[in-house]
């Protein structure tokens, strides 16, 4: 099928970071017939964008963007902003424009927006794809392509369509999901082990102290691969462990008793119980 | 200094695995002028080794070895099987003839093996270094070239010097230490990840189960890094977590602990402590 990138005429990306500014850089390069606007809080990204030569045109008031050019909006701010940003943006939509967002946590916080912004249409989109680095200065063209990206769908219309059709366009592999779900998925697959690196490291700080040796002087096999999204920033982790607390909880939970099950192998010296799960466990590990 | 390999004559190596292999095989290319012997029970890995060129003579049966012309044994089989090997080896070992390992676990086993050696002066070693391959065919020249061996030093004497420029002229960086400190240091960088790393992947079998979703075709970023240790053998480390029960066990609490930390902010949405305790865990993590 021809790339019409869902029909969207005018795209306005709102926070230029990482994943806005790779958005941006992605449809240039893939030939995008349309508009791309760019919003940000920050003069200095919004001219970085511009000199970049990502975005058609840049603001930092929303009140000068052209809506009426607008008929998409994609919230691409930090997840905790979104409900402060819709209610700054909803005054200026003009009908039919339809609103869509990259966050990493969806659940409840989809089903508020989707309600927000009738009769406007919302629909949750969580591209599975991201570096380490931050801002629209470090965009990666193509980013999104080969990779996974979560629709959140209620239900099926002309809106979400599109949208699918803007993202398979931009090469990535759309799947629907229900928000719920997703938060659940992503808290094991993602979150999870970030928690669980984090307390390693934490645990080698404290074991540290306790013994009053510089664990980190004898990095063993694999710790630095295992380690290295410890790395990761605080605040934004703070963010992602507190918007998505329950599904977060409950897989930190499953996790300490398989933590606990493994304990009680060694304690037992259950030579047999623990060479079963170890070898269920690399089955699976190499089945990836 | 010249390279002398610490004076040794003639070595032997028992056990022809990827550790055993890979000293044979660095000993010949580092120009070591003495002979190498190789004992096995398999006789399809003397057969390799011999071929390979790595030993100058192989044996499957210890009556055979020429012991009056060997005043080095090295322990290469797996720890568990360390005092039977001992018992064995024993009663062959002429007057000066110096025993030492490459165990991955030290503590008391380390004490017994000294004491069982005397008269013959038995020295702890391990060197950090290996692949996940196994056996002599995978061995690899210059295995332990700039990376750390551990000499578990009870007493300094000719035997612990001759040992130590041994390694030194193999490129090691030896580091002495306390057999039972030894033990903990690894338990906390490798044993401990190991176990976490097991921990995770079944973790999410048991969530994969509850939910009667696949969650590993979901693998987000970091996961697969993080998990690669989690294909290691079963029985090895089945072997290293019995062996080496208390130090594991203590790490494994002192982690726990530091999860059941992070899970009560996230709990009680206690942001500041969380941004401040991944703040440290970052910086801790970055300046390695």
């Amino acid at each position: 099928m021809e790339k019409d990138f869902g029909g969207f005429k005018g795209v306005l990306i709102i926070g230029l970071g990482l994943i806005g500014g790779s958005i941006a850089l992605s449809l240039k390069s893939e030939g995008y017939g349309g508009k791309i606007y760019g919003f940000d809080l920050s003069e200095d990204r919004v001219k970085t964008a511009l000199e970049m030569g990502v975005i058609d045109a840049g603001f930092t008031d929303l009140k000068e963007v052209p809506w009426e050019e607008i008929d998409l909006v994609i919230l691409a701010t930090p997840v905790k902003t979104f409900q402060e940003v819709a209610r700054q943006v909803k005054p200026f939509l003009k009908e039919n424009t339809v609103i869509t967002d990259v966050g990493s946590v969806k659940g409840e916080l989809v089903e508020k927006l989707e309600s927000f912004f009738l009769p406007n249409r919302f629909v949750g989109a969580h591209p599975i794809a991201g570096t380490e680095k931050e801002g629209v200065e470090n965009a990666v063209d193509g980013l999104f392509k080969g990779k996974k990206l979560i629709l959140t769908v209620d239900r099926e219309d002309d809106a979400t369509k599109r949208l699918e059709k803007f993202w398979t366009d931009l090469g990535s592999m759309v799947e629907v999901m229900d928000p719920y779900m997703h938060d659940f998925v992503f808290a094991s697959v993602s979150h999870l082990p970030h928690a669980v690196a984090f307390a390693l490291v934490d645990a080698l700080i404290e074991l540290s102290k306790e013994t009053g040796i510089d664990l980190f002087l004898y990095p063993g096999a694999g710790f630095k691969d295992f380690t290295r999204i410890a790395a990761s920033s605080p605040v934004v982790w703070k963010d992602i462990f507190l918007e998505n607390k329950e599904s977060v909880l409950h897989t930190i939970d499953s996790f300490i008793n398989s933590m606990e099950k493994l304990k009680k192998y060694i304690q037992e010296e259950d030579g047999e119980k623990l060479v079963e799960l170890l070898s269920e466990i690399r089955d699976k590990r190499l089945s990836l």
